[in-house]
């Protein structure tokens, strides 16, 4: 086949930016092999086009958006430059004028997907985002061309790199603080790690994951998340003891039609998949009616690995232009939010009590009241003290809360309780979140 | 968008026909909003068309494949027969009549996929054939679409449930008849499970996974292949003494542009993402420049599974038909095979030896002598002998099964040496085994 020339433009020209004009250069001869077509990066959008730049010749660089939207020949546009404000006008604009785009940009497409979806549908031209979450892992073409007809009903995530890092760590025997300190380190976690430990990143993830998978809007204001910054050695140990590793976890559930998604630290039984992700890598198990379950994992950060998502985009837009796969719009029905409480899993819960008789007949009780059976249970004694560290069958959320509040309560108990889902069976129910 | 009614054939309609056709007609909805047609089943080649069939209007039924390869209107064929003969002949009449193709038939696409494929892509149509290795594990998808510029340079794979069910049965302490045993009550494995435990039936589906990952044909002839047959007891409980599983991994490695691929059991690292692969489940890890590893694992089997992959192949044939995308030649390169002595790799080795003094000074010196040197060594006395068990840094193939050529020639060795390779590290080398 004789290959057609396909000019392309990029917004943003950073580590991400430099890292797939120089990859496109590179795999020239791939992409072609692949696509009967040859990319070339035409115009690159950014802030000081005099800045020497590494790798970019300097005459494709511009600080002016409107040389690349209003020129016809370019025939897809990879957005590069993060941020909301001006990404989220400039994708919108091209969409308008009917250019493909490809985004690395988590916030713009957990934000604004809803809008850019539809956008990109309604011109008939079409949005790619693989890079926005968990880099190089495939997770959104998977979810959108290989499971289309799954009913794909849960997606659990370890989607943040740093905290699985920090989390791995505590398991080797770190406390939080020097997890944390080693993973600055290692560049693993910013000087603020904010968005990364309270979980904030991985719920604008999850919020994308939900929404392509769910096939409606899901944004990062509806997914309730909790951080690792209270996970403990005590906790740490308790999952050891138990034959689980304590994970930060995204759970994205659909039951009967209506949807929870949330982030927080669990405890993955060992014999499940989620597990054995260590250190910085992340990993996705899909759940679906015919597929049972599918897993994912790789490294879910760097900008290589960022940047060759970009790319597999760039080759999938310029492999299927010209049809109609993926132009439909990927929310395309509304979903109501399950009420949290209702939302089933079995659960560990951490007592510290007074080391009394009939303590442990006083918390039983209470959680029975709720409906809520023990399905396992350690007890250790310490300075007229004792942990209780218990696992439950599947319950609802509302009303192990509601159990625990009353523990709470009790003359015996010492401190708040804390609660964290457990991860435990696999397969085709729907049902909880286990 | 309006819907366009797509006509499609099946060839078979047993467990797996049925099942696809049952799920098109389940997912009419979700196929028409992913790729704006509607599929409909109008021809189904059986054996006996009188035959009753749950599930299909009898008018479907043809016994004859020219009302399927002449009807102009049928616009896709799933292949869904099995065999090599007469399977072979109507896919290469269907791919010259320029009908895309869509098939299930791992025994057809390892050992005739280099000639189909050049058909497909002489045609210019589609043969896809996902569901031909690992089931709904969407790694044909990955390969082909979403790491066309990462020079895949290494594919490791549990891509038989049956052998990977009964390794995990051994773990839990099982010998080898009675977890064959289990497998069979449990319909895991066949009444001659031949193909499943000698290595076969992984052998051809490496052979199709090294074909696509590294662009060249590789038959299952060239795969060599080891089974479980001779998997003990003692080297599944040396394996948790090094903490470590058995497996029955495929590995294809692709070095300085030459490849190797094969089958055997295998030490992998308790670390490692293929070790946490248990029952009947399968994995494959990639590695490749840009993304350093990416895993894909679940149900590498099963009718639904089967059938979920060939209408996610149907969905992508449709969804992007009209385009090149795909329609190029996924063998579009030759490759000369690496010698199989230059393999390197770290290698697990079993000696029963006499308990005399110097014997391991004999062992040691031998495996020096071939530049082999020790990694980690546990010894076990027993009724005047000793197990000893060595796991080696990486070394050639070739080198070791020298010195174990040596060293069962000692006169302190009581039986034939045995030999497993080691998988344990991870990353960016395309070097070697691990």
């Amino acid at each position: 086949m004789s290959a057609v020339d396909v000019p392309i433009a990029l917004l943003g020209y950073g580590t991400v930016g430099a890292a797939v004009h120089r990859l496109l250069e590179e795999s020239g001869d791939d992409i072609e092999r692949a696509t009967g077509h040859r990319v070339r990066v035409v115009r690159a959008l950014v802030r000081d086009a005099a800045k020497e730049r590494a790798g970019g010749p300097r005459e494709i660089f511009t600080t002016d958006f409107g040389e690349i939207r209003d020129d016809a020949s370019i025939a897809l546009v990879a957005e590069l430059m993060g941020g909301l404000d001006p990404a989220a006008t400039y994708v919108k604009e091209l969409l308008a004028a009917r250019r493909p785009v490809v985004s690395a940009n988590k916030q713009l497409v957990a934000r604004h997907g809803a809008e850019l979806f539809a956008a990109a549908s309604e011109a008939g031209v079409q949005l790619r985002f693989e890079a926005a979450v968990c880099a190089a892992i495939p997770v959104v073409k998977v979810l959108r061309e290989a499971l289309v007809v799954s009913n794909v009903h849960r997606v659990l995530g370890i989607v943040n790199g740093t905290t699985n890092f920090i989390l791995t760590q505590m398991e080797g025997g770190a406390d939080y603080a020097g997890a944390l300190a080693a993973a600055q380190d290692l560049g693993y976690a910013e000087a603020d790690p904010t968005d990364d430990v309270s979980g904030a990143d991985a719920a604008a993830k999850m919020a994308i994951l939900a929404t392509v998978a769910f096939g409606a809007r899901v944004t990062p204001g509806e997914v309730r998340h909790r951080g690792i910054e209270g996970v403990t050695r005590l906790h740490v140990a308790a999952a050891r003891e138990l034959d689980m590793a304590v994970r930060l976890v995204g759970a994205a559930t659909l039951v009967d039609g209506r949807y929870d998604v949330r982030v927080q630290p669990s405890l993955v039984d060992r014999q499940h998949p989620l597990a054995s992700v260590d250190g910085a890598f992340n990993a996705v198990m899909v759940q679906g009616d015919a597929i049972r379950e599918i897993t994912l994992a790789g490294p879910g950060a760097g900008g290589i690995e960022t940047a060759s998502a970009v790319v597999a985009d760039i080759v999938s837009v310029i492999g299927t232009s010209g049809t109609g796969f993926l132009q439909n719009d990927a929310c395309w029905r509304e979903l109501e939010a399950l009420p949290p409480g209702d939302v089933r899993s079995p659960f560990y819960v951490h007592l510290e009590v007074d080391d009394v008789p009939g303590v442990l007949a006083h918390v039983a009780l209470r959680l029975s009241g709720h409906g809520v059976s023990v399905a396992r249970l350690i007890q250790h004694e310490h300075e007229g003290g004792a942990s209780i560290h218990v696992v439950t069958h599947e319950a609802p959320a509302g009303e192990v809360e509601a159990a625990l509040a009353e523990i709470a309560a009790l003359p015996e108990c010492r401190a708040v309780p804390s609660v964290l889902p457990v991860i435990s069976d696999r397969g085709v129910s729907g049902l909880g979140w286990s």
